[in-house]
């Protein structure tokens, strides 16, 4: 199959690309020792994260229960790393076959109760890493000796086990080269905080932390044992602009079609903010809401929800109405959120399909209109 | 069914409030004698749209073929307002019932030939309305003289028809009562536009246009007899923001956990990009990504895939963690396409749903991995 011959937009993937940037993140993993758990949200696919699974990864990642009933297809260890909160969504957490290792990340004694209570409702035993900030400013608790009675309060609960701590750095942004100074004070809070749990009698079996600016860089964080990268997968225009991958590395792109030139100066294209996501590119300084992989120099500057306008003034490229464009996205994981279907691709011809298996929230039924 | 039964984040929509502003609309356009053709971007639902032409809609407007063959069983009436280009789109289109009247919207000779091709191919009659740009240069042809020679070409073409012409105010951003001299610019061209056309001896019989922010002043644009406005049947942030609607017409809310409290002065809800998408309110001042429905002083700041970061400085409120919040986003188009299910609230009880009918691209068949 030609990419003519697909209804555009339409998100490709290169296999031998993902491949490559699959093996890699284990390679690196493998040779510093570190628990590879990658994060699902970027794929939401059981096949992608099957790919994962086989070359060595120790479990999956997931943001909701849903992604985690999903994803048991293809792991028997999942970490769901958000506070699991309310009935319905714990229900649901609690559908996970009685086989899968099951370990929750999250940072309130509110959310010990209502995990401790599913819990012993269900009589199934569940890991709990407690999560400390560490800068980012998002969730995770600020003070170590408030961690540390989190941890406590796990213990007092069983069949909850206290089985370490997290962290998301996602406050560093800098391109890679120039995170030095965040990472050495990045390192002296891990330490620190390993060192707090240990002599309060809890000493972490798991430290799971990094991002995906730190992603290659995450051995020089003392201590951290697993890590949960995701985006690294597919990667994406920020992750290229800030240094984590290279332009080549970019295995996903969203092929669209050019559908007026009326306007000079200007292209427009039938994939807008409901095909690529209106994410700004972070920790860099690119403009615009995509780029085309094979001129990076266009750029996607303005979208309506399905209309995308390329930027021509870098360029002395004018296409053609009915020309077909393939625009890297700034931000891969909303992009997958968007989709149903991944189509696989392999020089110019498309090989195979998959589903975005844990896309939607998994609402179940309807109640009659 | 009650709130806290249904697992967020999960969109609802009071249904009073809907109905509400169906009937607004209908009895707006009825009153000044304009054709209400109603987008189905904004709801992408077979009930809904249903709900339009029961009210007295004349057909539906779609983005794409695939709402158009989607919105095809509530209506035998359909525009889709985008060009049509591409094998495989052009292909769906012509999927649509005999009985269906099409109507295409388009701005080049390249989209003409495309689409007459297909028609012969089908024969099948399609209607084309020719885009000008009215000033918001995203598309339609710049100059009358090209449009009305793409009007000929649609003469030249048939089994299509050339019914008139359309236009698309995007430009006009300011808050409703700000527009006056803004929509007498616009009045002036839409004027010249039909003298234009009927010189050339192309009377449009069909004058196709408005937008969100002009939707109750479309009567004074004279010489428009038809209107496609999208948003009205919800409302956003950004509706109410810019006058178009009270916040009280604001029907779709996202209903969110308070997942998180640990860092001071803010409470983090499971409701993020993934839920609420990232769209700025436009053509008005209001900060952050949405806002609480029964607290407005309160936004959500920033977000991350996952989780919105409720700034309360603005409030002495201070939730507890397990809390449900109801957050108003910018831009309800966006929020429909992010989800499968809308439920529909009457008081404080979930009584109905239904599905978001033409979410995704219809991609159909995967092809096996």
């Amino acid at each position: 199959m030609t990419f003519d011959q697909l209804e555009t937009p339409v998100p490709l993937v290169d296999l031998d690309v993902m491949a490559r940037n699959l093996d890699a993140m284990q390679a690196y993993a493998t040779s510093h020792a570190l628990s590879l758990r990658p994060h699902t949200k970027t794929h939401k696919s059981v096949f992608v994260g099957g790919e994962q699974m086989r070359r060595g990864a120790a479990g999956l990642t997931c943001a909701t229960p849903h992604e985690a009933t999903v994803m048991q297809q293809v792991t028997d260890d999942v970490l769901v790393a958000y506070p699991v909160i309310g009935h319905a969504k714990l229900e649901r957490l609690f559908l996970l076959r009685d086989d899968v290792a099951l370990r929750v990340q999250l940072d309130s004694a509110h959310a010990i109760d209502e995990l401790a209570a599913a819990a012993v409702r269900h009589d199934r035993a569940v890991a709990v890493t407690v999560e400390f900030d560490a800068g980012m400013h998002r969730v995770g608790v600020p003070s170590l000796d408030d961690a540390i009675a989190l941890a406590r309060h796990v213990r007092a609960n069983p069949p909850l086990e206290f089985s370490g701590i997290a962290f998301y750095p996602g406050h560093i942004r800098e391109p890679v080269t120039s995170q030095d100074a965040a990472l050495e004070r990045l390192r002296h809070k891990v330490v620190e905080a390993v060192e707090a749990f240990t002599q309060a009698g809890l000493p972490p079996q798991v430290v799971s932390g990094g991002s995906t600016p730190t992603m290659w860089r995450s051995h020089e964080i003392t201590g951290v044992t697993e890590i949960r990268p995701g985006t690294y997968v597919y990667n994406d225009r920020t992750t290229a602009e800030i240094g984590v991958c290279r332009w080549a590395d970019c295995a996903f792109t969203v092929l669209a079609t050019v559908v007026s030139t009326s306007v000079p100066g200007q292209a427009v294209i039938d994939a807008g903010a409901k095909a690529l996501g209106r994410e700004p590119i972070r920790g860099a300084t690119g403009e615009g809401w995509g780029a085309l992989v094979d001129r990076p120099e266009v750029t996607v500057s303005r979208m309506s929800e399905e209309h995308g306008i390329l930027d021509l003034s870098g360029s002395d490229w004018r296409p053609q109405v009915g020309e077909q464009v393939r625009v890297v996205p700034n931000h891969v994981c909303i992009v997958t959120h968007l989709n149903d279907v991944i189509f696989g691709v392999r020089g110019g011809e498309v090989v195979t399909s998959w589903p975005v298996d844990a896309r939607g929230r998994g609402y179940g039924q309807l109640i009659g209109v």
